[in-house]
């Protein structure tokens, strides 16, 4: 192999403290919004009208959270996780401030606690990445882990170094948006007219719809985020491999599932934060996604009359329908789970 | 199902005279406009060129007017059809005011017919739906009914009244783009060296070309406009259907039919009117489409001496090539047709 | 056929000197770019932030040098190969000012040569394609061949005429952006931290990722640009044709071999010049593409102390990864390879 290309970092690459500013800066336009609206349903009022983002006090519309979370994510790939044999979890991920077409995205992550598995073969990396945009504001920052191979199987294992997470976001950190005002939101352009306080703790939602995903669909999305993960491009590598295809960027379904929510979550146009996400099984072209979500919290915001948060649990299932609504049992999950996410969003009142 | 997704509306819950807003105001892109025209071979100029377009009196170049209607048509979804057996026609179709980039379209829909079917199982309802941009300046206007299912059979059915539609859309009430002059274009420049003049009634055109549909190109345009018609997109459920595939969505052919024509009427670059349309037999992913014309009639428009009105009829086929011009038999269509489209398009002269 | 539908030129209907100005003038847009974007893993850092192009001297980020060539390209097809068997070759091809969203691109060729193939059924046309913006200046000018049936095969042979073109594009002429510094761009940033030095003539590199492509993405790609090439678009007709199916634009892999490039050529984000280009055979949707680049010449840059000029051949090929470099054979090529690519970059030093 040329010494020019990107080998990766392997786990012994990686120490405690360690600062990589990743490439590519990345100014995201419109079109990337339409792309995203073209692969997943997408119609969140906030997002979808510049009018009526407007009229509740953004200078236009935002870009979908998550789309955002990509853009930030998909940088890191080249240097975190290119030798990575899974994506274990994620924690503490806050949306800081919103993003806007012609912003440009930049993501730094720092390495924050290391562990080497007992074969000696792999170990697991802690990492904090924060997306800021042009001005320097800080947008996103989560922490995520992941298993990487190491290099040198002889390397010495470092002092294992494991970071203490919270297991969910405290909504007083919450990062809300500033000069806005929620409470004149038209229920009838939004499309959903349940509010924060219709939600109960313990509610069952099954989102009802289905959407398969094609090959063409979750490429072309992954390479919008410029997410190089070879695993999701090359089905000549991917065909000789464990599944025999190509597999789909765990990010993608819970785009979809997030996109699915709207059908019965209609008002939770914003992400404050995602606690804790897991891949539970891949899926693959051709998987249609279904999902269904349960009101883990309720929360009210300082000084805020006119949101509120909703602290939700989505589940995300390929070729099940969610009538059933199933989950984690003792041991795993129920049959068809791909996806089980548990995040804040915000409300209007 | 929980209570806070959308179950649609059912016949009985329709009132001849009742108004609905619909969700979601949508901000148009040039994003948008670059999705549709990788999805349809787009090649009429005013629409491709903001030079062009400044040249012949607009601010930029509009987007297609299919792209518009397929926004103002999907947000009637959620409210019109989710329980719809068929899509059985459109009438009085009219495109009043060109849309840019920029603009933010939102739909409303009045109840102007109900008819309930002899065998007490589904209804007709009739629809006027409006589009309107921001400046609340309306940009089209058109008449669809929909066959719907009760969701109590036992409602008593309401009395029948059936709203008397034009066939044809007189040019006299065309809106025509006040402040442009199309007499300068050149025709280098369009692609096409036929004026208004150039077309007789009677005259028929194999506009040629065959596009494929692919599953992930028909989702794509369909989800782009937010229509959230459950049979495009879930291929586990339509898996066990009346087809067993998914359905491409009847406006998606319209807009490859549309682009076909361009090779033979290259400078009909503005739709006036929509007449009537109707979608003969469905399209799935892997059909490829080809389209033929029939110049049905010829109109001067009023105080214009740079532009004049063609009545076309354009009919699609999937999978079988137009040079015999396949149309409709005294019952029912010849074999491959899917679309028998009647509108009235403008043309320099 | 009706006679207002493009039957495209045949070899009798070109003369030397004949200057063809072609439809349509498109206005590209950040929604191109961002389909574009999704379509091929594009990287480089100067196309992707506005920031990075304004530290450099750029009024924004420039789209994509090859989809600037696609866009140019595109419009030549009705008028020069719609009737072609066979795209022979690429010469002398030349970017000489970049192209931002937002301008609109006009090409116009002119018929450099023509010589009549000895089984009088077929001929070869030169022609001179130049590209304009919106002010009339030339963003692109590049020759190229192709063999197009005639019409009438009892058309007399003309004088041939074969223009005298040069092999390799020589760097003393390339149109160097003005007023632009790259010595101070962030390798951080770019994802390379090899400069125009580190290259030396003769080094290889194997660009290792593979991207499989979808037949959906190689037509969405192929009807952005507007190019009219039926045998992209129609399985009905190539699937009773000589491959069974559609034809895979050439240019698609042009692009994508560009992009993968990126491994190993992270800094190469312009191109100055194609010397040659040749199409070695067909790709399919399916494949999966893979490349190879050796370095054939180094030049530095009159009065450019920030940048260089390397001069390279791309090797691209399917279902074949690079790591044994397979490329040219005494006769023909090694097995897999479909695309020979020799041009000319430009890297900071």
């Amino acid at each position: 192999m040329s010494e020019k290309t990107n080998p990766g970092n392997f786990f012994e690459d990686f120490n405690v403290g360690q600062v990589l500013p990743h490439a590519t800066p990345r100014t995201i336009t419109s079109g990337d919004v339409a792309v995203y609206n073209s692969l997943f349903p997408m119609r969140f009022v906030l997002q979808s009208s510049d009018e009526i983002a407007r009229g509740v006090g953004y200078e236009r519309a935002p870009i979908d959270d998550m789309l955002a979370f990509h853009f930030v994510f998909g940088k890191t790939v080249p240097d975190i996780s290119l030798n990575a044999v899974a994506n274990l979890g994620y924690a503490d991920c806050r949306f800081l401030a919103p993003v806007f077409p012609g912003d440009t995205i930049s993501t730094v992550s720092k390495v924050i606690g290391l562990k080497e598995n007992s074969n000696g073969k792999t170990g697991v990396v802690y990492v904090r990445s924060t997306g800021s945009n042009q001005t320097g504001t800080h947008v996103l920052d989560y922490v995520r882990w992941v298993m990487v191979r190491k290099g040198d199987e002889s390397t010495p294992a470092p002092e294992p170094d494991v970071p203490s997470l919270p297991t969910s976001v405290d909504p007083k950190s919450f990062a809300l948006p500033p000069s806005t005002n929620f409470s004149g939101l038209d229920c009838a352009l939004s499309g959903s007219s349940h509010l924060w306080g219709d939600y109960a703790v313990g509610e069952k939602i099954n989102h009802v719809d289905g959407v398969t995903i094609e090959e063409a669909e979750h490429m072309m999305a992954t390479r919008l985020y410029q997410n190089t993960s070879k695993v999701h491009f090359n089905q000549f590598a991917e065909g000789q491999g464990r599944f025999g295809r190509r597999l789909v960027y765990g990010g993608h379904v819970i785009s979809m599932a997030r996109a699915l929510t709207f059908n019965g979550l209609g008002n939770a146009f914003l992400i404050a934060a995602i606690n804790a996400g897991r891949h539970v099984a891949p899926c693959f072209g051709g998987d249609t996604i279904f999902a269904w979500s349960e009101v883990l919290d309720v929360a009210e915001l300082d000084g805020r009359s006119d949101i509120g948060a909703l602290r939700l649990r989505t589940i995300a299932t390929k070729d099940r329908p969610c009538t059933e609504y199933p989950g984690a049992l003792e041991k795993g999950y129920d049959e068809g789970v791909v996806l089980d996410l548990d995040y804040w969003v915000l409300m209007p009142r």
